[in-house]
């Protein structure tokens, strides 16, 4: 039995898998004075109680962390800490791992999908675009931690927006949740539409589902910037499968069709078949790929 | 003692190496009806002469490989071969190794480099621009063997020239030795230049050191797309180090610089520092890294 942790700033999620299957899983609320100590409480309860024994426990972090160290969680608002330190009194002789959350939502994904890939890449649309690399069926972190930060990539040279990182025209200024609707604000005018005023990206994406102007308008300029950015991660790493999760992904296979015509269009001949899936564990990519770390 | 050989369109290079230092080295014009035969007498008379063990014989193909299958060589105009099965006439006991000629020279410029570098991404700028992936000490060839095709990655939105490949805007069309030459010729009669009409991208690059107005322009714009480029590697890869090689790379540091400078601008923060080298091996980069699969 392995366990996975997926650490986000308001709970933790707490699985026991098995053969990729999760046999039960728990929620802690995220409190920072105490969240790894009420982590292994956790998890030392359940084993106990199950009489179990576990071959790894590993954990997702929602920020910078290397060989067990955590730097900084943004979103937590702590850092320094070792997780060695804190494990070793609870679980001395059980392996432990930890990568950052995007890259163990992309193993999640990697491990559970029917094809068993070896190689992918993960790309999570959400508040944010992020992502993950698995090589020869392990997670690639970078040097840097920062394998995967593919949503600062230069890709969008027409509005060339601002984004948050202090660059201009990242891939996440215009395919993440808020870059779609900043889209969608920025032709509204332009075209006869039902989406509200003040919208969501799932309005924008439902509408388009309807056939809205506007909403199309919004998702095939969304599917062309990510199918660019594909086919340079395609000529970069040469995997054998992409992965689109997150949030906007909700959306379902109309914007992986959509995706995938104008990678069609913009992918060099030798990585066109390159397959493009729709992530299938939600929320429970990050808590399976930890487990797998 | 290992040996590496670099197959080329008209010449084979091979090398015998040991500790990363070429202790013989031989070329043999390329004939497309005994290439592999006439490498093999040839390192098993330098074996039997010198009475040494070989304990691995790597090629560097010049087109797509796997397994030591060789689908398909383009300059040399042959394919569809088996490269253990001729190896074992020769070599019964030798392990054999083999990738594209990209990535060989990727490991060589990896496993030579001073600060040993674990993971890099080699770059190489000649008549076209290709590169490899080194990871984990190893080079990365890719499902398609596409693994370092990056001259084809999208990166010229102001001039989008068609490329070889069919694609338009490609890396290649403005950083390869015609490139310079084509982005010279487009913005010739818009400067002050000493560069003659009839010009090679030496020519280009030489005349920039000089101060040469037309010169700088042009060395300036191509250090920035391939700085942009890189800065789009980097969230990928999240590699150390970045090695710049190929033929319009002699021009030396003066190139490094520049694009260390957009590199700057257009990285995101935590790549900043990836180091921006230039490659030293020249033409034996090849051979050493194909001695290293």
């Amino acid at each position: 039995m392995r366990c996975g942790v997926d650490v986000g700033g308001t709970t933790v999620k707490l699985g026991f898998i098995e053969d990729k299957k999760i046999i039960d899983s728990f929620s802690i609320v995220t409190k920072k004075e105490s969240l790894f100590d009420d982590v292994f409480k956790k998890i030392k309860e359940y084993v106990l109680d199950k009489n179990i024994i576990l071959d790894e426990i590993g954990f997702g972090i929602p920020g910078i962390v290397r060989n067990n160290y955590i730097v900084r969680m943004p979103n937590v608002g702590i850092g320094d800490i070792n997780l060695d330190e804190i494990a070793k009194r609870y679980f001395p002789n059980t392996k432990i791992k930890s990568s950052n959350d995007a890259n163990c939502a992309a193993l999640g994904e990697a491990v559970c999908d029917d094809e068993n890939v070896n190689s992918s890449y993960f790309i999570t649309l959400g508040t944010g675009v992020g992502g993950g690399y698995v090589y020869d069926g392990k997670v690639v972190d970078g040097v840097n931690s920062a394998c995967g930060e593919i949503g600062h990539m230069f890709i969008d040279y027409i509005h060339n927006f601002k984004c948050a990182c202090g660059l201009n025209g990242c891939l996440e200024t215009v395919t993440s949740a808020t870059g779609i609707v900043r889209l969608a604000k920025k032709y509204y005018s332009q075209f006869k539409t039902s989406i509200p005023e003040e919208m969501s990206a799932k309005d924008v994406f439902d509408k388009a589902k309807e056939n809205d102007e506007l909403g199309i308008f919004v998702l095939n300029m969304v599917s062309e910037y990510l199918a660019k950015a594909l086919a340079a991660l395609a000529v970069v790493v040469d995997v054998e499968c992409f992965f689109i999760g997150g949030g906007v992904s909700k959306c379902g296979q109309i914007l992986i069709d959509n995706i995938q015509k104008y990678y069609d269009k913009y992918s060099f001949y030798a990585v066109k078949k390159t397959k493009i899936k729709l992530a299938k564990l939600g929320n429970d990519a990050g808590m399976i790929g930890a487990a797998y770390l």
